[in-house]
């Protein structure tokens, strides 16, 4: 196991510890940095604030309240700068997406965040309805199939219908602004409050 | 098992489903109303949207944006009635809560909400640091306990001392609130987004 000079060098930001402590913690977790954060603090080396690091990103956190204070909603969207992330063009895409899931019951940004187990339990549904309508066992998979990509249209924020121009979908909406403003744009993360829904 | 009146009711009303319908799926599932209701899925006879009741319950979402756009809070805190909910008073004591939030390292409600896998790796370094100390074993076990409290005073919300008046805690500032307005006041959630830490 080599321990980079890099490796070490984050190390030792994080942790304001010296470099042979550095050295020694990691070579002690085989290079997992997070162990060897937990390392030096154990040999009180390490602030107590040592913590996974932040990725360093631009962008902006937003939220949106409904009229009436019974929904808001918290978003996270990153772009490359802070030029960027700055400009009216990306603050009013950030407005618009906040707008949307508290429109919508967008659940996740996308399909891959999309909760397993609710899935499962899902399609589990969709089969039953599906079986008692008497169609042939070989189509129900794709009737099945099909339903789930409409339950996707429901609960993910990038696959659902733009709610102010429902011909397009918001990755759309967030593709136009990444050509327009020459950066990556990313959904990072939202959630959403409602009285009562906790 | 009796499937008394009232599940009934609320399975209905939940549902949408005929009280036939509604009884049998509670009998089939011994009255656990969430499973009933993906019984009725099944048989097509519940709306899609049915989905684990919620609270009737009063308060307010409120969201607490740091200038700059970088750092963001979203809170509810419940009361008993629409009325309250409207007053000042509990609109400030919200605005000071999420502030709070903001300003701190506050990462949970109360003690219960705690991630106990946090907490057990807490105490796992800081029983190490103990060790480190030569203190005779006996009273390791005490010095770690202080030093739990000192992190729960650090992430959770109700224990910490209120960063405009720290002489007090934040559960004192709810209780105050809670004596002032006469009814119960419970801070439902929080969560806080920071631009690159997801």
């Amino acid at each position: 196991m080599t321990i980079t000079a890099s490796l070490v060098k984050e190390l030792r930001e994080r942790t304001g510890a010296g470099m042979m402590e550095c050295k020694k913690a990691l070579a002690e977790t085989s290079g997992n940095l997070d162990q060897a954060i937990d390392v030096l603090r154990k040999h009180g080396m390490a602030r107590a604030s040592a913590k996974a690091g932040r990725e360093a990103r631009q962008g902006l956190i937003h939220a949106y309240i409904h009229p009436g204070d019974q929904l808001g909603v918290l978003i996270e969207v990153s772009c490359e700068t802070d030029f960027v992330a700055r400009t009216d063009d990306f603050r009013e895409l950030v407005r618009n997406l906040a707008m949307q899931v508290a429109a919508t019951n967008a659940q996740s940004v996308d399909r891959a965040s999309v909760d397993p187990a609710m899935l499962e339990r899902e399609r589990a549904i969709l089969m039953e309805q599906a079986r008692g309508s008497g169609k042939p066992e070989a189509i129900l998979e794709k009737i099945v199939a099909g339903k789930i990509d409409k339950v996707y249209e429901d609960i993910v924020l990038l696959e659902q219908p733009y709610i102010r121009d429902p011909d397009r979908k918001v990755k759309e909406l967030v593709d136009q602004a990444i050509a327009k403003l020459g950066e990556n744009i990313v959904v990072r993360r939202f959630t959403k409050f409602r009285v009562g829904e906790a």
